[in-house]
């Protein structure tokens, strides 16, 4: 993993993650959060909602976010300042989320940077969007 | 789980979840993330760092906000639809981290409810703050 | 779990271990290494490769060997000293894997030996083939 | 992620991957491949044992090495041909492994290359060597 430095991040630049969700991400991501929500571990309940079978949960998805910012853009030793996120769509099992960030402001008095952020599925629509700000590694 | 509705909900009314981050929590989030920054999984280079050990996933903690949205307050049947975090500052593996999530707002006209979200660790310090934004089960 | 010594193992003596490779396992396998490549957790790139769907990382299934070594032949107290894998053909998830190690000479000299060590799907399709150095335990 | 074409490789080309092995590592192994040796999942008979304590499965930390193929050099795309692991010491619960893959020769006919592979603790010790070949992704 190659970090970028804020001297060398520019608007522009974009990082992407790509993950089919399996009923086992579900499933330990409830077990390690201890969000057994029926609308994620419970098909027969589920399959009475509005979205006709168990979800992943949101924040799931949206950790794919963290995953660009702590791996790719920044990188190792950027801090996470914050996260907006709005959960637009359902994921369901099986489905193949992309995660995209793309940098869109530099902060530069507190040399902080802000991303556009958004998740979308195999089908294009757009599950999650939002913005993050993170501080990258000092040169 | 109980649920309450959207008729059911006070400002004012709030509900928390504890839990001690384990080694295995941080381990299981990076293997269904992707998230393999070595700030997590790299204890000779989180040494060095600022953090001097390991570190949380910022959204490993931020999920157990979802965890109290989705199965307390306001509980199954809900529909999460955004949520703010700021990451204020670090967990360790081994901190016993409490979510309180506060209902601050009806916002009667979407029928949505806001929530003032926080994690504190064993000292009280607060990690995470922010507010979520949830549409409660309707009557 | 028996082991067996160096002096009670023949040459011809085999082991079989079988197993049904689930998604989970394959997505637990990329959490525990960190190999996200897309071929095995992204089915919308996977579709459009060679191999039509996800397939398990080749060490997974070579890792059967290590169990038939570990826990059968010659089991616990053995001295894994070298494994030379060919990986031959793909493993989908939802095939059905037999791992064989069958001993094919006695390094006397050293009190290792030697095994030749090979799956199959349930087609009969060898899809990883190659050879063990073991270091049985001593009487 | 980005890959290498064979075009695109040359000889000393390399690239690292670390990690600090947790028990929660070694458990799941031990229950994706079925490799329920004590030497790894028994305290009281591993402590008996010459190396005092549990121990991480081999191809646990060899697998490392896949994750470079897989996901740095050559990276998505390629087909792993073959894999040669040495077994030369002891990785313990809580050791961090430095997997580091090296191309040391360009098999043009074939169009593979040959990877010199190995992976260190934090102490410097090397616990496994060996080779690998490779085909990357053509142009």
């Amino acid at each position: 993993m190659i970090s970028k430095t804020i001297d060398e991040i520019r608007v522009g630049q974009s990082a992407q993650f790509s993950k089919t969700i399996s009923e086992s991400d579900v499933y330990l991501f409830a077990g390690i959060t201890g969000d057994f929500n029926p609308a994620h571990v419970d098909e027969e309940y589920a399959g009475k909602t509005f979205f006709e079978t168990r979800v992943a949960h949101g924040m799931l998805t949206a950790s794919f976010i963290s995953t660009i910012v702590g791996t790719m853009l920044p990188g190792p030793g950027s801090i996470y300042v914050s996260q907006e996120v709005n959960f637009l769509a359902p994921v369901r099992i099986g489905d193949t989320i992309t995660t995209t960030a793309e940098v869109t402001e530099l902060l530069t008095e507190k040399k902080h940077i802000r991303l556009k952020t958004y998740c979308t599925n195999q089908d294009g629509t757009v599950v999650i969007d939002g913005q993050a700000v993170v501080s990258p590694p000092r040169p």
